[in-house]
């Protein structure tokens, strides 16, 4: 024993002698279940970890990723029917669910700097050295943005930095219009769907996003195949769909896109973009911004490549022409269910994609393995005699990349079923070496907790969540640290979009968990054809043992909620955080008035134009209209209304239990206060997204906005509309006490 | 009139109007002066600016940087006679003085790879189109950083980052260690000397510095000639002695450095490095940063060229061969007096430096041509029969950039008759487009309050008070912002190091300013070849407007403190700092004590370990000793005292006038309070620095340490020396209180 393992090892009985009170995985009753319940799940559960193999994770996905293969592919059917026949070798009532989907792939990609000199941009990807599979040029898909439109546009080139509508104010500032222009974005700042977005209703004709190697790539460390980081060729792959708006197929909102479902056409499709889009490698954009001209963008917007960073709007001209096959796809989600004894009609849902942009061995292999070493050790389970009390479905769900698209049909193909009888959905996707991470509903977040304190970190033997949170108090901001120390339970993150869970958890209003493993597998082979088995076996988690720890987390989690004598929902970390959110929203009105009041002042008083430099002739910015005070008093008199509930609950139900009939019933209002969360009018302009605490932004993509409809009216600066949705919220937050309330009266 | 222009009139007569009552040049009687007293300086002043013209100021920076002018060159000494023949035209009493001192220049510079590809620096600066003088190479110095000591050696390689103390603790967590090692450290985030003396400390045998881009290149703006900042072969000159210990000739510390000055052994001189340093360019570093092996260096560290920073220590092998002549040398201030009428014995001194680098538009010719104009105007004022009332001295230092020799020598061979009759010294040294900048004393902040409020912006034609005053409001920090709104006059910086003033200020406890215009001159010509008349008349202040705007402030300044009835030193706003200052180093402890509690806790609890990346190997740090709580009571009372005994001057003073005789004393005790803040035992282990108030940092140079020797001993962990350090400082501040009750008591 080194001195350094040595000094691991007392460090590690420290921590074990501090936290034993709140870690011990083996000690009092699990959630949900009788002491006697309890001890039974817990041998079970050692008896699942036991089963698990990091060598099948290993080979599937070597097998999984050995070829590209994405939505319509010969090798995503082959693997659809290679899961299919594996889960129904596991015991599995298992099928493939069809759908037919708008999927454009290029037929034409040209981009070329027309002056001040002439070059045509590679758009490839070169095959490297050590990576067995990056040379399969022809099974590839070529480097693009789906669902951009088709185009030939030409015209000056402007840097918008991110391409968020803040970065558009900056040109404002500095008179630079992008009407009839292209526009030359970097990764990174908001979801990729928003920069052509924006872009567009700005008035620009043309979209190219590019990977800058201070976001991805060379300044973040060393590139591939010498290190994990993107390398000057790789491009990232990715749908530009309007997905804030809706997800799934374009042609078949909020209807399953069977065979013969009504379509809209595709020109009417409000999911597509306005302009013509791709993306382009840093080797590729170098040139490009190296003859941009005009000033010198602010210091926030420098990338790290070697020039100088300007403006542009005069030089380089561009022209980009796309042009794509606008072809309907058959697609097939892997749909394996195990039936419930006692309780069949209530689901338990756990689902990763398949499809990849290219190989995709860590997105999504990585997490789809985990999935599958976890379902192969339950179908063993349940050939040995255990049944699950609830059904457990099992998804591999197809077309994530293009805008979930196959998870989305199949919810909206089954939302009424879903409605009745979903309980949960627990998602994973990409997997790595590092710490657990937990997105989603709040009224599951006791229970994620206790699930994560009873699985072990390969690495250093202390329980997950141990690790979790030590993370949050080490390395957390101010916030973070206080969070994680005064709470008994560590925050769980909310759910914007990226991922499966969506349609489940903001169309449907089903609790739903986003669950992996993390931040020591940083790399940048994201949606190129670099994100291989070899890539991934090097750098994302090289023993699969995370894969393996992914598997007990959502095991137990899966295993603990088909088997529980009451569903483990818990309301009052539900109410603490929904309380948070009260507050932000609050705070940011606050915030945005002193700093409207500051800024129009300085305006106002001429402060603003003096310290300008002359020389730089920027166009003193419009005041704004300032920020009324605004009646938060039905959103605080709902959560106060909600915390209350969440504590009666708690009272009620301490250290009793009910008969079975009862119990299915109080399971049934449990895991129905999801769907309280949402409205069949949904958000406003988007009323395909229901639920009230969580939604994707309209203006972030990706990144979550909770009080959604409140947060986007105070953030646009619509006041009208901001008191509305504080009614609205309010009012769906009084129905979910009264939920919680008819649960707790059931004792 | 443009709609631009027009609405720029607008905005200025809405400032005008809003702040009439605090900016109005014309109104309300002058500091120290009587209502009649202010009305004839008001018309001396506008006299004074009248005269003032654009035109000499570049023709003499056309003719002083025609040719390089360091220490020791002959065209140093030409223009040293160029000056001295104005200011005699001039009719001021003028000399050349002389001292003699030990000044280094190379005599060999070999900077190799060795490994793992062999590659020789080329150390050089070539000359660009469209600048006339960087062609000069005969006569420009090499570039090198002097004082660094003759070495050979070799040794692996390892990045530093900026090689402050805190960047060490960096390297000591990976296990890294700089001993028999060359360090590469970049230029910013301390002063350069710091680099090599902490480098030594930690063992290193040589070290490099360069100019990454990130922070003095392309990064920064475009690069000369096209634009500005830096180029990938310009190299940062610059000396390296330990001036935080004493600055001035090596040889000869506390005593001027006249021909027979007793000198030390030059192998005993404690201010010269340790080990041998060069400074490079970014297209000499590149190579080697390439080549570093380890790990990735954090996030912070990386800069702006297009590879993966690594900390390397292994590779690359470098060898350094430096040798230097190690010469004495005669420099020649330029020191150029009018006596004064009344009180010929009190002394306004008014420097800038003279030598340069190589060309030195910017640095100092800017700052010079300003001061040489100022003085012209003075001179023809003088002519007319005005004289002033107290004596004013011109000086035009040598060797300011081998370490502020010429004004540091000159102030140690006239020390006693400096205490005695300096009033004030008043410095400026580079100068550009922008807005004003002030630092020194704070009892003379609200007289360069009063002075800044009536002088012209020749850009925006506010006041250069107000527009450096909306510069805060709009763009500072939210205590920025509070502080400029709160208060009547703007807070001016206390002065750490880097210019003339040190000597004054920091050795003798003369009340001191440093007067500079900037922020809108960006540029990397720093120290370069390419510190031109071109560069400077490009970008520097193409007019040479702010030129005449730092003439004309620094002119009245002077004027006003050598012909005032009573000098203007005020103590209200002095104490209100020196207690910001003494709630700052109280919060510091505080601020120590909770991170250090914090840090010791995560390392106690084994936090701090298990979030680490396994695979990174870091060393768990030490726990440091806890934070005692300190007794800042004396601090506290003494800082009591002031604001009361400031109070009462005030209220003793005000409205009422001294016969000439008393008011000569009263003088005397004001300008005296300065030499009160200083202690003959000095700062501990750095007894030339005398000033308990203002000091440059041990280790961080130039950046000012405010109540010095209590910060340090603080920030040094050396809770025994803060406590001592408390006492001491009170005393100091009790003993300034009672001046200023004695200066009361005069009424």
């Amino acid at each position: 024993m080194t001195t350094r393992l040595l000094r691991l090892f007392l460090v590690l009985v420290l921590i074990a002698s501090v936290s034993a009170q709140s870690t011990g995985p083996g000690s009092g009753d699990l959630m949900g279940f009788s002491p006697a319940g309890s001890s039974s799940q817990r041998t079970l559960e050692a008896r699942f970890d036991s089963m698990l193999k990091t060598e099948n994770l290993r080979d599937w996905m070597k097998r999984l990723s050995a070829r590209p293969h994405h939505l319509g592919s010969a090798y995503n059917k082959e693997n659809a029917d290679f899961i299919l026949s594996l889960f129904r070798s596991w015991g599995y009532q298992a099928e493939l669910e069809e759908f037919h989907v708008l999927f454009p792939t290029p037929k034409t990609r040209i981009v070329e700097m027309t002056s001040p000199e002439r070059f045509s941009l590679k758009l490839q990807e070169p095959p490297v050295e050590g990576d067995a599979t990056s040379g399969q040029h022809a099974e590839q898909l070529p480097s693009y943005n789906a669902y951009s439109i088709d185009g030939d546009v030409a015209g000056p080139l402007v840097y918008v930095n991110y391409g968020t509508p803040a970065d558009y104010e900056e040109l404002d500032l500095r008179g630079i219009d992008v009407k009839g222009k292209i526009v030359l974005a970097r990764y990174g700042g908001s979801w990729r769907g928003i920069k052509p977005k924006v872009a567009a209703e700005r008035g620009a004709v043309g979209c190219l996003i590019y990977s800058d190697p201070r976001d991805d790539g060379y300044f973040q460390g060393d590139v591939y195949p010498k290190g994990p980081y993107r390398n000057e060729n790789g491009v990232q792959r990715g749908s530009v769909m309007d997905m804030p708006l809706f997800p799934g197929d374009p042609l078949t909102k909020g209807i399953g896109a069977t065979k013969d479902a009504r379509r809209i056409d595709i020109r009417s499709s409000p999911t597509l973009t306005k302009i013509p889009v791709l993306p382009i490698s840093y080797s590729d954009a170098l040139p490009l911004l190296r003859n941009l001209d005009g000033a010198v963008v602010p210091t926030a917007w420098r990338g790290s490549l070697p020039v100088t960073y300007h403006f542009g709007g005069g030089s380089p001209t561009v022209r980009m022409k796309l042009e794509f096959n606008w072809d309907i796809k058959p697609i097939y989600n892997v749909i394996a269910k195990m039936p419930g004894t006692e309780r069949p009609d209530q689901w338990i849902i756990r689902g990763n994609h398949r499809d990849a942009w290219v190989n995709g061995a860590d997105d999504p292999i990585s997490g789809l393995v985990a999935l599958m070493e976890e379902a192969r050790a339950i179908g063993e389970l349940a050939k040995t005699g255990w049944k699950p009390k609830r059904t457990i479905v099992y998804a591999a769900w197809d077309a994530e990349e293009q805008g979930l698209i196959g998870s989305t049909e199949w919810v909206e193909q089954h939302a009424a079923e879903l409605r009745e009888r979903a309980v949960a959905y627990i998602n994973t996707d990409s997997n790595g070496r590092g710490f657990l991470g937990v997105g989603g509903s709040h009224t599951l977040e006791k229970f994620i907790n206790e699930v994560g304190k009873g699985v072990i970190d390969p690495q250093t033997k202390l329980s997950v969540w141990e690790r979790a949170r030590a993370n949050r108090i080490v390395n957390g901001s101010a916030d973070a640290r206080r969070d994680a120390l005064d709470r008994n339970d560590l925050r769980i993150s909310p759910l914007g979009s990226g991922s499966d869970y969506t349609p489940f958890l903001q169309h449907l209003g089903i609790a739903s968990l986003n669950i992996g493993f993390g931040g020591e597998d940083g790399g940048g082979s994201y949606h190129s054809i670099y994100d291989s088995f070899d890539h991934y076996t090097r750098f994302g988690d090289p023993g699969l043992v995370y894969g393996v720890a992914l598997a007990k987390v959502c095991g137990h989690a899966t295993l603990r909620l088909a088997n529980a004598d009451t569903l483990p929902f818990e309301f009052g970390n539900f109410a603490d955080t929904i309380e948070l959110y009260s507050r932000e929203v609050s705070q940011l009105a606050d915030s945005m008035r002193s700093e409207t009041a500051r800024m129009n002042a300085d305006i106002a008083l001429g402060r603003w134009l003096v310290v300008q430099d002359p020389t730089e002739r920027l166009v003193v910015p419009k005041q704004k209209d300032g920020v009324p005070f605004l009646n938060f008093a039905p959103l605080q008199n709902a959560v106060a209304k909600l915390r209350a509930s969440a504590a009666n609950y708690q009272v009620q139900t301490r250290g009793k239990s009910l008969e079975p009939a009862r119990q299915k019933q109080l399971d049934e209002i449990l895991y129905r206060t999801e769907r309280a969360l949402t409205r069949t009018e949904g958000l406003p302009r988007r009323d395909w997204f229901r639920h009230h605490i969580y939604a994707p932004g309209f203006y972030t993509g990706y990144g979550v906005k909770t009080l959604p409809g409140i947060r986007e009216a105070i953030e646009q600066r619509d006041w009208k509309e901001a008191e509305e949705q504080i009614t609205i919220a309010a009012r769906v937050l009084e129905n979910v006490a009264a939920e919680i309330e008819r649960a707790a009266k059931m004792f």
